[in-house]
């Protein structure tokens, strides 16, 4: 029996939080089915939306499977012994101006809150003490709304004595490459993965291991085989595929960690805007802090320009990276940092997330409409209903070689799923980062016109 | 750091509970060293009795052991399950606030322009894209007012594609150190210098060759001899001696550099703050910029806190910077630079120089008034004239522990020579960065006080 009360969490959160509870505490076993939708809807007097929420929720983080015509049912994958629980593109290319670019890891212009963060920059200004260097782990007081927002959006658990705050991606996986060079000399990534971490790692001359992914999520057997005490994953959100680690595979991937005394290092860069599900907790949260390295960033949903990033250490680690870095590099701009806590402080923040989830949302549907509209039967949409992209698979022949080459005439730039932009699966990225919803339409018909032209005689 | 408040608890179980849980989350390792009895209480202002019971506990409890003469330790038989990560021994110290900190290379608050930055970054954020990633580089806008501000002010001779825009010195020896890493492995750096050089480097695997200083800079057989192919200088105003290499023995040490293809980092943090002189033309000037690697900040003249350095590359580095460094990291915040480069454009940069200038020469007058004043014939001025600091010798014998002692017990923080704050050379530098004009003679004043306290009785 399910208690479901007014409250401020919503019902089908109560129902999933304790539905979720019922399977890490074995009292719905792997394989068992659950009720139906209809069913559940009658007996608890509730609506059948917020019995679907709650299961769309469930399976979006894997605790259940949908089995065609037959229901949902408890993942045969679930590790019966949760004893870990405890109880709560970078393709390399010059930067140029594309009249149409469906690049993901942008954002319009228009939902950046220029008035406010200037409100908030002057009222910033007159509190800093510009005469000083500031902590290089990041100001105290943007350190502790970040440690309060992370538990309560992300379920990580952390005090801000385990935050630093960091230049950018690049600088957070920088720092965490350093503090992590005399325990490791190699990495174990994603494949395919985020190239940047490559980037960085290989700059601290540390070995690379690609270790494939399998449906849910990175190859397991391959990882132990490797050997690696160090693997980079994007559990919530797998860049660039989308697909997302379920629970039971999260708990195998902590054992693992836990049992070669291994870090994790979790890359959340994107979660908080999930606009079908709730967020998924993080990894970091089921670990309680011990073997993740948690790494977030406002680029995605703020602003890129910012630049402004941060990481959770595990306790252990926190003073080897005062030791390496307290001292020499010092950080994040004063100002800025300010500016965010004060952002974060008086609720603007939360309310940003809110609007872009809404926005994504609204954006997404906008552009599947456009495909359907404009590209037809030629392609089918192999993914949807997260992130800034929606990824297409041609059924059509297509002339590639042509068709870059009138995209590229037309000022138009798309991303193919590969590192080297051989399009050779017949997929493609399109991401709507960058477009308003004014443009969504306009680019993907532009698009359409040299895909058709692209399309091979048969005859 | 330990978090000591009013509360139901009384102060040494806060004390205790925070050690332990330290010592049990491997904060603290197996056999490290508490601090004594006398620097815990000082440095949270809490009674010795208070330090004393936490530790009695903390030992009764087996936490720790006590070492006759030389302090408590963290008990060797803790169980420690994270093996691999072996410690650094640093004497790294806490950045705290004393009433009195003569450390040079702080602003005091007023020099700042709140009000004129203010104004300006309201004005960069309408012409701001927040949506895109800043070119990594440095906003080209913002290189071209400062390639044009160091030809003039500096003569350095570049165009705008050769200076990197960087978060501070440790960052932009830190991309020098990349750039350089498949040339060399090794660097000369002058000794004493700036510590921030050997550990950003050695962070980068480089082997480190000390240079000694003679009176007319480093020691340019010493140089030859090591057949490093790199050295770090700060030629027109060494750090910390303060010194300027005239200019016979730059032409030496560039014609070194040329016969053996080898590099000079030229870090000129301060040179355009010169009163006494016009500043001194930069090395990089005399060698039309072929073997001068030149680095610059406005942390010295404008804040610390904004994190703006910036580096000049001579034209064949650039493409290698562009290759490590072009698609991964990227850089400082867009705001930030669109502010300075209006800053720079509009002419308040050359007038707060100005200013600078002029105040600064001001500070070190009343510093020097103040020292006469005060320490009498106590001590004898041995530098003055330059930057932000007075360099000064006891004349008389001081007991040093009782010196320090008295210090830390009055809140005020005097700096040595030397890096190990051992101040066996009788000499001390009294900076008035931080300090604004009306402070400079009360804090001379507090200073000598205990000074005089310290004297040895020589009877």
């Amino acid at each position: 029996m399910y208690k479901l009360e007014k409250s401020d969490s919503p019902l089908y959160m109560q129902l999933y939080t304790q539905i979720k509870e019922d399977i890490i505490n074995n009292v719905l076993n792997a394989n068992s089915k659950l009720p139906s939708i209809r069913k559940m809807s009658s007996d608890y007097k509730i609506s059948k939306t917020t019995v679907e929420s709650a299961y769309s929720q469930l399976y979006a983080e894997g605790y259940i499977e949908s089995h065609p015509k037959s229901g949902y049912f408890v993942s045969k994958d679930i590790v019966q012994n949760f004893k870990s629980i405890p109880k709560k593109n970078s393709n390399k290319q010059i930067q140029k101006d594309y009249k149409y670019d469906f690049y993901q890891a942008r954002l319009s212009e228009d939902v950046f809150p220029k008035k406010i963060w200037s409100k908030l920059y002057n009222k910033a200004v007159c509190s800093i003490n510009f005469g000083l260097y500031p902590n290089k782990q990041g100001d105290l007081a943007l350190r502790k709304q970040l440690a309060s927002y992370l538990s309560k959006s992300r379920a990580v658990i952390c005090d801000e004595e385990q935050i630093v705050i960091c230049s950018g991606f690049a600088d957070s996986m920088f720092i965490i490459s350093n503090i992590l060079k005399n325990f490791s000399s190699s990495i174990a990534i994603e494949y395919p993965g985020y190239k940047v971490v490559q980037e960085v790692f290989s700059l601290q001359n540390y070995k690379i291991t690609n270790i494939p992914l399998l449906k849910n999520g990175i190859d397991l057997e391959k990882l132990k085989k490797s050997k690696d005490k160090l693997i980079y994953v994007t559990p919530s959100h797998q860049y660039p595929t989308g697909k997302t680690i379920p629970i039971s595979k999260r708990i195998e991937l902590i054992n693992w960690a836990c049992e070669n005394d291994a870090y994790i290092i979790e890359d959340d860069y994107d979660s908080e805007l999930s606009y079908n599900n709730r967020p998924i907790p993080s990894l970091q949260g089921i670990n309680n802090n011990q073997r993740v390295i948690y790494s977030g960033t406002f680029s995605k949903a703020l602003s890129p320009a910012i630049r402004v990033s941060y990481i959770v250490l595990p306790k252990k680690l926190v003073n080897i990276y005062k030791d390496i870095f307290l001292f020499s590099f010092s950080g994040v701009p004063l100002d800025i940092q300010k500016t965010l806590e004060l952002f974060i402080k008086e609720g603007y923040w939360d309310k940003h997330i809110r609007k872009m989830r809404t926005l994504n949302k609204k954006k997404h549907d906008l552009m599947k409409k456009a495909i359907k509209e404009y590209l037809k039967d030629s392609v089918q949409i192999i993914r949807e209903g997260s992130g800034l992209t929606i990824l297409i698979k041609a059924c059509v022949k297509i002339d590639w070689d042509k068709l870059y080459m009138l995209l590229e005439k037309n000022s138009i730039k798309i991303y193919s799923t590969t590192y080297d932009s051989s399009l050779n699966d017949n997929t493609i990225y399109l991401g709507f980062g960058c477009f308003n919803e004014n443009e969504i339409s306009i680019a993907v018909k532009s698009f359409s016109k040299q895909w058709f032209k692209a399309i091979k005689n048969t005859n």
